[in-house]
């Protein structure tokens, strides 16, 4: 069975995680990165598939910083906001010092003097390090469940 | 007050009860449920006014495997795909073996080449059994709050 | 590191609080506030202006129930019902007596012999009264991310 502990730990990961992108807080989010790591966002098809291209991808925190500037500089955040809703991370693997899980997320997005609507619902894919009781993401795969997908995924999901 | 460790428990199965359809592993559905077991889905209006009958009805892990393999011949999953978000499970009423548990679900519906929708909202009416440990339905009946149903309500709920 | 027992009571909390409006337990809501209190429905745009003024407004237990009646009055419940999924709860500060917490929330809208729509999205600003082991509401102010606001807000959110 599952560390209790580990898995609440998890679970307020992850919420932080999405607290920090629905708040605005976007230079957060690189922080929740190893230096190496690997985000990517990509189709349930594709995952199932392996292929290993994917609609963003970046294998540094560095690179993630980076997209933080570049939306920034594009003001993605004065015309659309997302609001996540993640479900309990599932624990597949523990092994030393990192741990596989899967948290399913809904995404709404709420678009400036516009409707609400329901942007992407799919599944993260993570490896989790765990290093002196802090956990930051080594790998973190954004599974999305549809494969029609809006041109303009900008913000992290 | 309820036992925290039971209540993580409870929220843990049904992550992994979502889970289980969500990533088509169909088959590893009905397992969650006793031999004998009541699995019913239907509306909240009918729930309230005590209607016995539902849209779906069984009344045996065999009915459950059965209801699989039907869905498995006619490729329903290649067409369209869930994704179960969950609240936390309310804790009712606790007997000895057993636990009233009512959570929480908003159910995403991804069609292929289509669009993603807000298929059903409503709330699981449950008996759990507790068995050594371990967990299953004696009873899910899956209250949906939208009288207007959807007539290709096949994949389990 | 916030106190893991805490974090699930105001988990539990807010998870019974969704359940009695979504269960047409209206009376009940007002319970979950202290005497005096602060209820407040407003935007993200208009929260972060500072703007004191709010879509609903209340400031006892005693104005909730107020509200309480005129909604049954109106048979608002009879013509719409609501469905909150909440994510796990922020925990910002504790101070003796009080926690402050931020849980985001969804709320689908269930129209009577009609359609489910995504209603609202934001997150709860809540300072909670920590009493001899009791939580209540000393503030709950309701922080919906869109400013297009359905004139039909009557329901507790």
């Amino acid at each position: 069975m599952i560390d209790p502990d580990l898995h609440y730990r998890l679970a307020t990961l992850n919420a932080e995680y999405a607290r920090a992108i629905d708040d605005d807080r976007l230079e957060a989010w690189p922080e929740f990165f190893l230096e190496r790591c690997m985000y990517k966002v990509t189709t349930a098809d594709n995952h199932r598939k392996g292929l290993e291209a994917g609609i963003i991808y970046a294998e540094s925190k560095a690179m993630l910083q980076d997209r933080v500037s570049a939306l920034r500089k594009a003001n993605i955040y004065e015309r659309q906001r997302y609001r996540h809703l993640l479900g309990l991370p599932a624990v597949l693997v523990q092994e030393p010092g990192a741990v596989h899980s899967e948290p399913p997320f809904l995404i709404a997005r709420i678009v400036r003097d516009g409707a609400t609507d329901l942007f992407a619902t799919g599944r993260y894919v993570d490896r989790v390090a765990v290093n002196a009781g802090e956990l930051k993401f080594a790998e973190r795969i954004v599974v999305c469940d549809s494969a029609r997908f809006d041109t303009l995924v900008a913000l992290p999901l």
